[in-house]
C-alpha cells in the first residue's frame, strides 16, 4: 500500500490504537478517536489536566515523543478483507487552552457527536506522521 | 474492571494489536489473531523464518522483550458500549519447530478456522503475561 492510501484509509476509520513508550522502553497501548489535519493526528484528553497529569500516554510523549497509531479492519470470516494501516510519528503534548489545540478539539467535535455534547477538556496529544505505511490482504 | 475480569474479556476478543518497541524507543504496532493458555498470549507469524528474520514485531521483541497487547470494542453509535483490555508482558520468541510453538499453533488452529487451512509457518510470539488490566465505559 502506498502511503498516499495508507493515509487516506486512516482518515476514514473512526478509531485508532496509540502506543507509547516510556524512557524504561515499556510499550503502552489505548483506543483512541482522533482527526486529521494535514499530516498530523489529534487524539484528546476528556478530564481535566490535574487528573491527567499522569496519564501513561502523555506522561510517556514528554519522556519520549516517537509513537504509533494504527487503525486496523479485522473480519473473522473474511481474512481476504483484512488491512491495517499505520502512522509513526512525533508526538507533543498541547495544554487544552492552545490555539492549535482548541483547533483540534473543533475537528474533533466535527468528527465524532459525543464531543458536541461533552466537549473534552484535558490536553491534547498532537502526532506529527514522519511515515504512513499499511497493509491490505486484497 | 478486575484484572481476572480484564483476562476474561481478552479471552473472547478475536482481535487484538501488539505493541513492541526496540533498543531505540520507537513503539512498533500490529494487529495480530492470538490464542491464550494460562497466562501466557501467542501468535503466529505465516510465513518461513527465512522470510520474516528481519520482521520488526520479532526484531523488537528480541531486543526489548517488554511488550503490551490490547483488545477493545468501539462502537460510534454508543460511547457506553466502548471497553478495552490490555495484557503487559514479557516475549519470547519461539523457533516453529519447538513443542511449544507446535502446541500454540494447535491452539490457534483451534480458534481460526483459516489456520486450519494454511497453518502458520513461522515462528510464535508467547507473552507472559504480568498484569491484566482494562476499563469498560458502561
Amino acid at each position: 500500500m502506498t502511503p498516499a492510501a495508507a493515509r487516506e484509509r486512516f482518515l476514514r476509520a473512526r478509531v485508532a490504537r496509540l502506543a507509547t513508550a516510556g524512557a524504561d522502553g515499556r510499550p503502552h497501548l489505548v483506543p483512541v478517536v482522533f482527526a486529521v489535519a494535514g499530516e498530523t493526528v489529534y487524539s484528546a484528553v476528556d478530564r481535566k489536566p490535574k487528573r491527567t497529569a499522569r496519564l501513561r500516554r502523555l506522561a510517556n510523549a514528554a519522556e519520549n515523543p516517537r509513537v504509533a497509531l494504527l487503525a486496523d479492519h479485522y473480519d473473522d470470516a473474511n481474512w481476504d478483507a483484512l488491512w491495517w494501516v499505520r502512522a509513526d510519528g512525533i508526538a507533543r503534548v498541547l495544554p487544552p487552552e492552545a490555539d492549535e489545540a482548541v483547533r483540534a478539539v473543533d475537528l474533533l467535535a466535527g468528527r465524532y457527536a459525543q464531543y458536541r455534547t461533552a466537549r473534552p477538556e484535558g490536553p491534547v496529544l498532537a502526532v506529527d506522521v514522519e511515515r504512513w505505511s499499511g497493509w491490505s490482504a486484497a
